[in-house]
């Protein structure tokens, strides 16, 4: 089976290319890019040393067509127009446009008209695998949703958590892309950390409230605030919701140790041990681990992932690998890089 | 007048001495340490060349005694011993001896005998300057408390904000001291991000809660979980809790300004510019942006301190200089090192 | 076939099992460690998941025997009696006992008596895979010897430099190892470029020196400078020589695309694109660019690799692929993780 | 005295201003800008809060008119027409378009018409105070030659050197200023080391010729490579020369310690103390330490500076003091910021 990469030039293409590489079941074919056409893809993914002389075509309906998947990562609003002419073709938007349900909700944090919503490519929510076997259109979900969604998800599922929750969620800079604004130089971003969408307004708070509301039964509230720190990779979520009554730190850790169990992807530490972002660098899993705090009468989940690889491009290949009826793993490396 | 440190090899005395240099009013007098008492300065902090040929001696009430102010940067539990030798010399103790109110407390973070109560360094809380004036005796508050408690203050004291105070801040190595540990290497820790003390067993914890409550005038609860990022100093803490019926985005903005009026050393962002601890790397300043989440119901304060400076040796020798009778601000920069 | 790893707790150990959780051909059979025998190699290596809760178990012949092949990832001085009890396996070493084959180079770098000399197991050497091939001991390059010869060895052996190399190399600090000294730690590393072991003293000098000398077929004395600097993985090393009579840039450009062609980890960049330590970060690739300067008659090489990959376990299975009789490129990845 | 900054929202600007607000007998007057012209101070030097709501005028001889000093932090070729409306104001230029005194180097290297040359501001070169004192125009050096120059200037001065110079110097991220390039992202910066420039073609190698001839009394030429590292100030400078005959370790050190007895910001550590960048960070030192390696016969000099400080903003102001007929230390910092 083929694969087209459109954005191959940006850090989702990139990822989405290293993993490519070693997916038994997926060549890669068409490679296309925007402004960057008409390059080698050597100059931007130098890490890709078998792609270096290959060269950027544009990003068009042309050059995705004849492919079995097509992954998009591209700017948020162009996926619209190009899907609508690849036909059914199994297409993967790395990008925003599909994910949320709410129009009045895409609305106020996106603006314009809702261009529709896709099945949501988060195989560990509950019901997701059956509904994204076969289907020719996924929304990969956000980096920052993705974490805070599969770090919580235990708690709601189980009855153990209530409304009100609090997600804090320090990222590393390439979820920002390849951007270039003065506060993603490396002079900037050194030494320093820094918040951003500060208040309920970054546009990936509503994805996380639908998730959390979905698996919770009722309508569940999300203060989130993401910060800037300074590593390239990785998003490390502090998520946390009142304890419902009753609970203690034995049925909570039971709850998490069921959810995780026929996982691939999830990983529950040892009680005691914590997630770094550093144990799961360029790998598809998410590393868990949860608190019971009494006297604040909260539950306490921290999650690490890698935001390009569950966050984005490792969580699309996941999904694409369930919609072309692949083994779920296949291709998609559960060992990190560390030190 | 004449300044001893004891603790001298370590990072908290190292920026001590830094800022001690500057300081018109205070000389530099004995310079102690535990182990690498008999090694020269230059061999622990070749930031500070002036220095770099005085030979650390042994922290002992002997060579601590015959100053008008003492600062000690000491591991806990080794300044009660040596403060009791110290008769009527200020004393400035680093450590969190002396910080809790509440033996209980105390107790459970702690273990053991509660040392007692020395008069708290942390200049911004109500009331506190008449009770630094004159002191012999004062507990410089741990850095994450420092931060947290100053940003949530100005929400608290006007009333603005309810318990259920969640607060995740993230911090630089230097915080945990020159500490031999694994998880404190280079190694580990470039790249990653990573929770440790999750669930409120941080021993800050309660400190926070101490303020928090007294500022508020009833008894408030934190959720407190601290992250390590890959930088050498700063914090960065992402403080919240439920709105008050009522608040508006104005109102809070308005406690928030009020608050930092007359306050040297805090600052608050204009609208729409979001705290970085690079804005205040070396200032003892506390640079802060508020902001009024309507859909989650919470205030969203944020801060950025640097852990040595505001966090602990700035803000010892701001409460030296209120005790002293000399200006507050003397000695301590307002200008942070950037980029 | 299986694989025992002696060593298991360190970096270089870490690195030897994430490349042999890869490795179709080689089991990994027992994992020990010295200090940290009992531990889980969870504790210390959380990147592996699958390996998670395997107890290290003592490094002695008996724990090592019964293997195919056995690597080596001691501190320098243990493996000679190791090896001793091992009998026809293979041993791998990834110390620095037997790379040397001057006694008195030995003897002046590290002191006391010459362990022996082992097959050296840097492929890339002329000759080098017919004396690998079969063999049941060899010695590891060091990773800045790594680095440095194959940078130069083309112009070397190319008859386009002459002696008096310059060699300067940044590398970041999991070369150093999990030692827990106070250089290593991170609140002094980030931020900071540093120099060590200047002026002909580092141990790696005479390694690099044997290596230039027997492809120059003439001496070679090395001017070699290590540096630290921010970052956990990669070496990054300019290597200069004097030119020699009559180079031009495309004489020696043609030198490096000739010695390129047909080795699998050797990668030369196009014109005008320079190494980076990312774009070999995790992979068993050396990235290489040259430049004649005419006006100061040097040649001048650089070259990247991942100190931990190509530097030492990549360099260790690509030689113990060999000496087993399977190809050489089995398990090694080409790929780098960036960003 | 009134100083006037012109290019106040780049990072050379900044450390003027961050230094300016601490020297007491330069106030600050005009800040001008180019495309930010407008804006607040604060939105680009959020560090500086005395400052932060000054509005940045536009780049003018009739803005910066009527002052006692002009700075500019411009891009390359820009200072030479203003220059020429600023009559007799102390005019310093931080950029390069004054520095060389050869007008086929400067073709050779940046192309155009020679602009001419200014009084070279390095203080510590012989003769260069003399010059410097009543200046009306200064050229600052550029960071690398300021680092290499100072690090080799003492062992060419006692004649212990020879030529065949070989730099290479690991920068931090600021050197490069605030541009928006790809390279220049954090998320390409962290985690890797990298070359640029290589081959001769860096635009400070003559500047470093220039000097080390002048030092040296014959044409010393210079193999220059520049790498990147991930910090964001700072030059870790490896500066080697061929040792001349008769050179000892002892008669090395002598002459280090000789050309630095009178120097302010010049330092050199004791026996065995190597430089490292968090040594001077923020400060106006040079921090050296040589070596005699006498296997390979060169002198090896290890430098370390913060490139905004001593090798930009620093050195402007050291050599404005001069020019003013102020004590040159003036306003400069001896102590850097650590950890």
């Amino acid at each position: 089976m083929r694969a087209a990469v459109a954005g191959a030039s940006g850090y989702a293409g990139g990822e989405l290319l290293r993993l490519l590489l070693g997916h038994p079941h997926l060549e890669i074919g068409a490679l296309t890019a925007g402004a960057s056409a008409g390059s080698r893809l050597g100059d931007h993914q130098p890490h890709l040393p078998q792609l270096a002389d290959r060269v950027l075509t544009p990003t068009t309906p042309e050059t995705l067509a004849g492919h079995d998947v097509v992954f998009l990562a591209l700017p948020h609003g162009q996926s619209h127009a190009l899907a609508e002419q690849l036909g059914d073709t199994l297409v993967i938007d790395c990008g925003a446009d599909f994910r949320l349900t709410d129009p009045a909700a895409w609305e106020r944090f996106y603006g314009g008209a809702h261009p529709g919503t896709w099945p949501y490519g988060l195989p560990e929510l509950p019901g997701a695998r059956a509904t994204l076997s076969g289907a020719r259109r996924i929304a990969v979900p956000g980096c920052y949703p993705t974490a805070a969604t599969l770090a919580l998800m235990p708690a709601f599922a189980a009855g153990l958590a209530m409304p009100d929750v609090v997600v804090v969620a320090a990222s590393g800079t390439s979820g920002a892309g390849r951007a270039l604004k003065p506060n993603l130089l490396a002079s900037e971003v050194m030494g320093s950390a820094s918040a951003y969408g500060v208040g309920g307004v970054h546009r990936h708070t509503p994805e996380m409230e639908q998730n959390l509301s979905a698996v919770a039964g009722w309508p569940v509230t999300v203060s989130f605030t993401p910060l800037l720190v300074p590593m390239s990779r990785g998003i490390l979520a502090t998520c946390t919701a009142p304890a419902a009554p009753g609970v203690t730190a034995e049925t909570l850790r039971e709850a998490y140790e069921t959810a995780v169990k026929d996982e691939p992807f999830l990983r529950l530490l040892p009680e005691g041990q914590w997630p770094a972002t550093s144990m799961t660098l360029g790998a598809n899993t998410a590393v868990l681990q949860v608190a019971f705090d009494p006297a604040a009468g909260r539950v306490v989940a921290v999650i690490a992932i890698d935001n390009l690889t569950k966050g984005t491009a490792g969580g699309a290949i996941q999904s694409a690998n369930i919609a072309l009826g692949l083994p779920e793993e296949t291709g998609l490396p559960h060992i990190g890089v560390a030190p």
